[in-house]
This record gives C-alpha cells, sequence and structure tokens, in this order.
C-alpha cells in the first residue's frame, strides 16, 4: 500500500491563527482511498522551511501532498521550493497560464502582472487545472517519489484532490482496496458503544475505533485489500444489528438531526420545538437538513418564565411550584407547543447550563421531553459537568434523539 | 527567542478521523508566549513512529511539546519512546504513582492493574501533576533541548500547558517579550478590513493579519521583543480607530453575540427574534452568552408562511403580494415579533439557503430587519454563492452586526 505524508504550509497555521482542516480532510480521504498516511507536518512560508519540509516528506512517504503557497504574492514560494528540491528550473509553462487565464475570463477579471507567478511550473511537472480558483495545481516526481502541490483554500484544494489526484493514484497503481464505513450514534456515552463491540476494536483487520464528536461518537471502520468493500459492509452491518437503536446513521455528513427529518418525512409528520436551555439549537439543527421545512414550520424559544407561560401557555402555577427546570415543566412546554404549533410531535429542552454563580457547582439538570400522539408525553434528564456551550449542544442532541427514538419505535 | 516544535500522536489524526485542535490550540499559545514555533508534526502510536517523530522533533527546536499517549494502555507508548529516545530506562517515579493514586481517591474508583504504567517516568525525568485526568505529563532535558509529554485530552492537555509549562519556560529564560492582540470584526468582507490597514499589514514587526472565521473576520496582532505590550496596545488601538464600528470585540473568545449582548445590558434593554432562514440560529448565539438571560427572554422561529401569519401576525396579504422573502415581510417580522415579545429591539431574518432545485443558482436573497425605539424599522439584502450552512450563519451574524450598529448609534 502506498505511503501518504501531508505537508501544510503558512505561518497562520504555525501560529495557531488558523485550523488545520485540509491536513485532517486530506487524510481521511487518502485513507479511505486506500493510501497509509504515515505523517503530517507544517511549516512556515519562507523558501527555507518549504524546502526543509519538502526534503523531510519526501523521505518519508511514497507520495507528499502539499497545500498552500501556490497564490501570486512574493510570499507564496511553494513551487519555488519544490523546483530546487527537484533541481530543476522553475519554467513559464504555457497550459498553466492558460488555466489562469481561463479563469480570470470567465469572472470578466483581468489577471494581475502577479498573476504571472502562477503560470510557473518546475520543468517535467505537470499543472492541474483548478476549477474553483485561480491558482493550477502541480504534480510530478522527485525521483521515485510523487509529489502534488494543492491550492490551500479549502473548497479548491478538496475539488483538486478527488479531479486530479484520485485518478493518478488510480493510474499510478499499487493502491491496496480499502474500504471506510461510518455508524454514527447519539443519546448513549462512547462506553456504552464501544461495550458491545470490544472484539472488533481489538482485531487489527479490518480496523474498529469510536470517536466522539460533538455529543455523538462515531464507530469508523476501515478494511483494507482483498474485498474491503464486502468485509467492510459486512461488518458495518453486524455492528449495527448490534447497536441497535443507538445508530443513527451510516452516511458521513448525516447525522442526528437528518435522521429525525427522513424519519418525519416517511411518515409525513410535522415537529415543533419548545426551547429554553437550548436557546434554538434544536430548531437550527433541524434547519440545517436540506428540505427541513416540509417537516418543521416554526418553534418557540421560551428562554423566560413569562414567555414559557405568557407566550407557551404553561401554567404559571405550575412553574411556581415545580421550578422552570423540572419534569412537569417539560413536559408542559413539550404539549402546549404541540398544540400551538398545530403539530404531531413536539420536543423541549428546560435545564441550568452554567456557569454557576458558585464555582464547582455542576450544571444542570437538563429536561428533555417529547409529545406527540403516539405515546404518552414524557421527560428524560440528565447532568453534564460540562463547559456551557457543551451542556446546550447535548441537550439538542439528546432533544432530538429522543424523537428519533419514539418514532423508530411508532 | 526559543523555538518550538509540537509533535501530535495518535492514528486517528493520521488518519483524519479526529481534528487535531491540540496542536492549534498549542500553537497559538506558545507564540502568544514569546516562542516560535517552527513546525508541526503527526505520527502514529507505534514505538517506532513516535521515536522517529521525537527525534525529528528534537532536531528541530529547542523545546518539544508532544500530546498523546500517556493513557494506561498498552497503545500508550509515548512515555517509552521518550526513555528511548533519551536513552534511559523507564522507572517508576513514586511521585508520579501518588498523582494517579490521589486522582483516583478524589473520584472514588480504583486504578486497574494496567494503571501502573502512568506512575512510570523516564529515568531523571520529572512528573507534572494533572488537574484534569489520570495521566501525568513527562518533562525533561535530551541534550540541550527540553521536552514536554502532555495527556492527549484537550482539557488536561490545555490546563497542563498553563499550570506546568509556561511557569518552566518562564523559569528556563530566554523567551522573547511577546504580546498577541485581536481584533474581530463582523458586517464587512475581508478585503474591506484589510485596505484601510494594508501598510500594518506589509510590516515585518508587529505582524498583522486578518482572518476570516465563520462569517467573522479577525485582526491578529503579534508583538515581539522589548516593548511588545505597548506597542501591541498602540497598534491595535490605532487599527480599532481606523476600522470604527465594523470592531465587535478585542477580546479572543468574544464574537458579535457577545457585543450584542454586552450592549443591550449596558443600555437595561431586551431583544427577541423573528427567524426563518436562520432556524433559530440567532436567538442560538445570544444564549451562548453566559448571562444572556437578562436580554434575552425568548423569540420565534417561523419557518414556514403559516407560522409568519398565524403565530407572528404578519398579514397573509403582504406575503402573497411581495413573497416570504421580501423586504416587506423582513420588517413586518421585526415590527411584530417586538410587539409581540414585549422587546426594546427585534431582529428577523428571511431568505433561501439552497440547495436550489436548479443547479448552479446561487442561493438568495436574505433579507434581515431591525425593529426598535431608536429607528425606523429597516431591512438589509445581502447575496452569498455558499453552501447552506454558510449562508445560514452569515445571516446570523449580519443580524446580530445590525443590532450592534444600530445599538452603538442609538
Amino acid at each position: 500500500m502506498p505511503t501518504v505524508t501531508i505537508l501544510t504550509t503558512g505561518y497562520e497555521v504555525l501560529r495557531g491563527f488558523t485550523a488545520n482542516t485540509n491536513a485532517t480532510w486530506l487524510a481521511r480521504r487518502a485513507t479511505e482511498s486506500g493510501a497509509r498516511v504515515v505523517g503530517m507536518r507544517t511549516v512556515g512560508d519562507s523558501l527555507a522551511e518549504l524546502t526543509r519540509g519538502l526534503e523531510e516528506s519526501l523521505a518519508e512517504a511514497a507520495c507528499v501532498l502539499v497545500t498552500g503557497g501556490l497564490g501570486p504574492t512574493e510570499d507564496d514560494r511553494t513551487r519555488e521550493a519544490l523546483a530546487k528540491v527537484a533541481g530543476v528550473p522553475l519554467v513559464d509553462d504555457p497550459r498553466a497560464w492558460e488555466m489562469v487565464r481561463v479563469h480570470f475570463e470567465r469572472s470578466k477579471r483581468a489577471p494581475s502582472p502577479t498573476q504571472r507567478r502562477q503560470g510557473l511550473v518546475p520543468r517535467g511537472f505537470e499543472a492541474l487545472p483548478n476549477e474553483q480558483g485561480t491558482a493550477p495545481g502541480i504534480t510530478g516526481r522527485v525521483g521515485d517519489r510523487r509529489v502534488f502541490l494543492l491550492p490551500g483554500p479549502p473548497r479548491e484544494m478538496t475539488a483538486m484532490f478527488e479531479r486530479e489526484v484520485l485518478p493518478r493514484w488510480k493510474q499510478d497503481g499499487g493502491f491496496d482496496e480499502a474500504a471506510a464505513r461510518v455508524l454514527w450514534t447519539a443519546g448513549v456515552p462512547e462506553s456504552e458503544i464501544a461495550a458491545p463491540i470490544e472484539t472488533e476494536m481489538r482485531a487489527d483487520e479490518p480496523t474498529v475505533g469510536t470517536h466522539p464528536d460533538d455529543g455523538e461518537v462515531a464507530v469508523r471502520i476501515l478494511a483494507r485489500g482483498g474485498g474491503a468493500a464486502a468485509r467492510a459492509d459486512a461488518l458495518r452491518d453486524g455492528i449495527a444489528r448490534r447497536l441497535g437503536p443507538h445508530v443513527v446513521s451510516t452516511v458521513e455528513h448525516e447525522r442526528v438531526q437528518h435522521a429525525v427529518v427522513g424519519l418525519l418525512k416517511d411518515r409525513g409528520l410535522v415537529i415543533t420545538t419548545a426551547e429554553s436551555i437550548t436557546g434554538g439549537l434544536v430548531s437550527r439543527m433541524l434547519v440545517e437538513v436540506a428540505g427541513a421545512s416540509t417537516v418543521f414550520r416554526g418553534g418557540h424559544v421560551t428562554y423566560s418564565d413569562e414567555w414559557k407561560s405568557r407566550v407557551l401557555g404553561v401554567p404559571e402555577a405550575l412553574i411556581a411550584r415545580d421550578g422552570a427546570v423540572s419534569e412537569s415543566v417539560a413536559i408542559a412546554m413539550a404539549d402546549r407547543a404541540r398544540e400551538l404549533g398545530r403539530a404531531d410531535v413536539a420536543v423541549s429542552t428546560t435545564g441550568y447550563a452554567g456557569p454557576s454563580a458558585n464555582p464547582g457547582e455542576v450544571p444542570g439538570p437538563v429536561f428533555v421531553a417529547v409529545s406527540s400522539r403516539f405515546a404518552p408525553t414524557y421527560a428524560v434528564r440528565f447532568f453534564a459537568a460540562v463547559p456551557r456551550l457543551a451542556v446546550q449542544r447535548r441537550a439538542a442532541v439528546l432533544a432530538l434523539d429522543q424523537v428519533r427514538r419514539l418514532l423508530i419505535r411508532a
């Protein structure tokens, strides 16, 4: 299996002013495509640093993916560093210049004189078209190593990886068959997801790992070698059966909100929200899903006792008796929201997100209630000793997950 | 100025399954503390990879910060790699074991037998207490290089950096004075922020850069050497004057929502929301701010025409005449929300987030309206050729920014 290393360039990454999302994305796509990523490096924008970074990377892996430093300014010296390391001059490349020219023509602007730099390519290397921006990529060989220079802007970089890097990898050959699969889970902690799949997680092939991400947990499967796809699928299906209702989706970009919108759509149901602690996050997550308007028409953010009673119609006496953060108020919020919103399902949240005035005091509790015509309205409760934003996020995930669990039973 | 390099360990990062937030955080804090970060590396969890990563890192910088691989399992081999590279044995360290023991005592659990590994330290190295978890850190020297091994979980790592690494850096000496400052801006594109500060951005010292982040733009200042703090402050104040109302905050974690909540609090005002395209994101951003309940009591998410008219009271005839995505409907939404919500200020959003059924069609327009007793209700409009989530995010930032601009004028 070919080894790959990823070289990120730029002082803004080195100073921690910009997160290195490019390297993470490339690493995942390279892994899924059958490469073994053996290293990641970040270096500054100077010619000396770029040269050293390239040399170290070339010593490490059969293929080097470089991002950044292909712009038109004097700070953009990745091309120059590659020419130096390859021991060839930088030359005007008519194909590269044509790519730059066409891009400007399309956007009805004129290239600046410095843009000429973007037409330069190390002799013997090949320019790669950039569908999303001005800077052409560059590929070629240094000895027996394959190098790709990709632009820094993520949209340009990802498109060029898919259109230019992957086909050349296929052509170069030597890549193992590989298949990556994911199962997103929600509503239970990582330890409960890991326990029933312990044996699979200890195996060397395929590899299985659990990865917590913002209140949900991903189970990632990576199979390599002959029949990878079939083995990965079989393993995913087996794990899905074992984890049962905890599994939210088996698609990379689909999380609990996509599952909820999908289930509602399938059944022709409409949902509404009454949010206190989550302050709009539940409805915001629903509308992240394209086409959410078929199942979500509106919701209430009731962040004060007054809004809970005056706008939503929760009895003032109930709030006075049990407090706004209580099972009974969560249930009344969900019931009232469903009625007011003329919806089939309503979900409510109430709780303390902190920070507390008393240091050391744990935020919480949080109550989430679901009202529907499928089951008596009920509430669940949790504590989380995590910062304010994380409590709100967990409450929203829990709320949507409770709706999901109700719908798969209904 | 001492050079620092950051070594991240773990297959989950190398495979792109986990973003390397630790390296970004460490790089920023090290830079702000007067270090020059010259490199970042990620390697796998095997002893061979860890050893090679450590060796390369030690060759590169005076101080190496390593994260991960300090857990109690067989996969946690960072201690072992350090001992190997330093040419000393791993030995039982009574101080380290005491730290593990005390941590378990505090959480009323018993350490597992494998936890014994966490009491091992390369001979001649020092264990560092972990306030947030079980794994002690480790520090010491390899030749003239300083090494810190820090735990992988971000909460443990950041706390240990502040409490253990920084004081030792101060003690070791040689660090330049350094000062980092930030100005967060909102409501205008990066190019408009950069134009009036071009000269400052070309200077070598202090350095000034613009960094777009999720619909807002940070201007970052980094001063080094004698009088860094005073020079950074003067530069920040000068830039703040030049950028005027575009500046939202000069505090790292305070963005447009913090500015809005702060301005409302200062003036004793209450805000409410009527959100269509943003689907709850505006109110969710408000409640991200601790203490938001003093200025925000509730809001409406009106994602359908029916909710806009039936719940909010926007005239059906107006929606029929101008369409739900129109200046007049945005204005009516804000006015009705202010009245219903008994608030001093109301902000509304309406628009198309896409994706469009017609490929190539740009989402938009988006209208944002602000109703208050300080000015006639008005709406602003924008187009953004960006994906669904980014349109929603920009609309929410624009909405809050319009409120902010109104309040600083009022």
